[in-house]
């Protein structure tokens, strides 16, 4: 109904704790090796959650392997003040590409729209087009938070945060939370 | 093929049978407290059905309770002259949201293209735009009969019963009935 | 991220090898008559994959029978040389239909992304628009190969192998074969 | 715990609310024509319930039809009083069999292990023996209620009552209303 | 209903066609390298079919490999006068064993007994005892024909085979062809 | 093959690295309140591990709670030199039992008939007979790893210990590491 959504909107927390957990054996690797490490698209999802005026709880860089992938989410998931958790890598179609695989089995509720309309933004972007049909960004809630599982490329991750995961993951928040 | 398509078509019903159930517990408390209710989405789809030569075969008004929905589901299964049956709210994400994933369990075929159309066409809506991920429409088959499974808003329920059902249930129904 | 893309599409490789089945009862039985058959979306997967030149190792004709399109896509993957395998029809709503249930049983992994953007791109063509939920492309991968299935319409086909298939599969053929 | 069970057995209810349905065209069709019905299964278990000191609420003959089955299933749900479904019939390997297929779609919970300690004490019943694993006994939690689906012979309704149900439902209705 | 089983058994076919499916890497690779190959498992379950009065239609000898798994369950279902196909082999928890999860892929419907009454049998056999556990025999349906997944060992062979195949299938076929 | 078997019982480890972990909210919320915490079931298991010559790696006590079962059985599998988990508790029907359907959620394969011979041996045990059929006892494989799901109570645990996890793991552990 329009005017409860309305409600929902006002009654939506302002301020939400973010943690970001960027998938990439490629970095991790480097990481160990105690190499530089750049990872463009981890600091982009921080950059947005800051600039918007959200709180970054907590940051981790694993690499694509599932209990890797679990304990990030877990830690995530215990860590005070956390009500969003954003994963950016592996949700592609190589061997190794297994991030929304693993996340999903452990979901209370996939927000099954996310993928969709995650897809659909890529589709009309110019620089993604049909390629959209490669990737699978998702979404669900686990524990009354939010996770949401971004591509790897800076473009798919500034599109996912500023269209899709800002606008809406306090109302989201605040119904994943309702009784 | 399009020549088949264009048979089809030729050969679908004209006039169909509908019942509407709206899923809404706020509603159904101040019914059942014999209070007067306001059901503009559920009115909506009647007065959508009527004006476009259909025929309005029962309506229900249940809470979010699964026993409660499937009862009203098999309820309209069984009301002879039934041929679709659209459901309204229940679609979201808080804990008390479960209309879909009740109604899933009892269908014989999901429609899976439903869900994703109708999120396309709420994404290029400007009064949706990307909260369309908040929702899930759906629809199946049941029993050789369609079940539509539409979010609670008015302009939802306009946007599904005006672009997706009447235009084409007529050649779903008749597809679903063929051997 | 968008230059490992870029060197993926580099790496992946250019000529690829098809297997075509169509699935239709109708033509199937035509055949089994020695009666002439058209098969105007075969013949135009044929012609789209030859006219960007790559090879076509094969092609089938089957009914809508389980066991019928199991064993085309078997014998498909086992041909020398195939890379990618393109199914059309069967994916609509009549009972009959069950070439993606059937296929879906057999695969590795979804492409699930695929189904959503064929849907996208349908309903942003005037030609089909809404009814775009009628009906269910799909693809996946099988032993490090591609299957494609796509609706029986020569539009369908025409829109999936020229936006879709064509562009992408090369390099999905390469992810899907990376470790 | 052992403790903890014999605690449980204490405060379980001593009697308990029964609904039978009993799942069987030819018997239905009988019942359609007014011709006699003899139900020796349903009947069994009526006087198991009654003789073990249990109040027998309401029963229900309907015939291997999905809508049918449901609508008896919801029915008993609501009816005042009944914490316990018996369903007699539908539970093996011809095409109109589909008891257990079409209640595990509403269930909250299915209790696994009933499937198997059915099979276990028929095979080890001379009458039975290797045979068992033609028919699937099984059980569910329904909103805070059970419902056991047996199959449609007298011996082996006698077995699921008088061995599995009459001794253990009251412990299970106790566990699944816990909080 | 103990009367009606007594008819089946009756109705049912005295004489079936059967199709035997070794799975083994290690004789697959014997035979391709033209070294004699002894399949005890294969060699009992064929000798015991034709002692009791059976048709052995075709018999093949794949490696633990999706692909020629399918292969071979489909060239047997399209033998002519094939009513039951038993494997043997790739049933354990090897990475490599993967008879049961493939095929499970393309049931019509499982017979969930089998698993369960074969372990059984095995649990009280002093030979095998609790390492019944480690294997998974399988049962189920397709194209109303049966398929029979026993594991590797002469000993299971043996004792499925005499056990449950040979004196259950006949009424299972029955019943799987029944309308 | 009982060859193999030989073989491979002589190649399994003959000592192997457990981890333990006991669910139980009513002990751990004794353990955050600091009071004395009696673990019957749990020493039980280190009891056994002990005797029989293996390492007890690590052990854990948490509650019945999703994620907190999910961390100890990811900190577990990433513990040095553990091929074993083993957790006891939560495995019934009140609604706050979930260790088996969370943990269900992240193996890469169950063994399946672990559930089955467990309830097997129960049944023919006079202290639970058909009670049996009230616990779900599992087990599965996630990362090379095994992990056992045992009941709550000394006397499963001490069944499942004794009967199928002693004699069997070591077997199992080299099967799953198989290539
Ligand atoms: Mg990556
Ligand atoms: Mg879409
Ligand atoms: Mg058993
Ligand atoms: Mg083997």
């Amino acid at each position: 109904m329009s005017h409860a959504h309305e409600t929902h909107r006002e009654k939506a927390p302002k301020k939400l704790g973010f943690y970001v957990i960027t998938v990439s054996t490629s970095r991790y690797q480097k990481l160990s090796r105690r190499e530089p490490v750049v990872d463009e698209s981890g600091d982009k999802i921080k950059e947005i959650i800051i600039s918007n005026g959200h709180d970054l709880k907590g940051y981790n860089l694993v690499p694509d392997d599932k209990i890797r992938i679990l304990k990030a989410v877990i830690d995530a998931l215990l860590t005070e003040g956390v009500d969003v958790i954003v994963t950016t890598g592996g949700t592609g179609y190589t061997p190794s590409d297994l991030t929304v695989e693993t996340i999903r089995g452990v979901l209370d509720r996939e927000v099954e729209g996310f993928r969709d309309v995650f897809r659909g933004l890529s589709l009309s972007d110019p620089k993604v087009g049909p390629a959209a049909y490669l990737s699978k960004a998702s979404a669900g809630i686990i524990a009354g938070k939010l996770i949401y599982m971004l591509p790897g490329s800076p473009d798919a991750v500034k599109l996912g945060m500023e269209k899709l995961i800002i606008p809406e993951a306090p109302h989201l928040v605040y119904l994943a939370r309702s009784i």
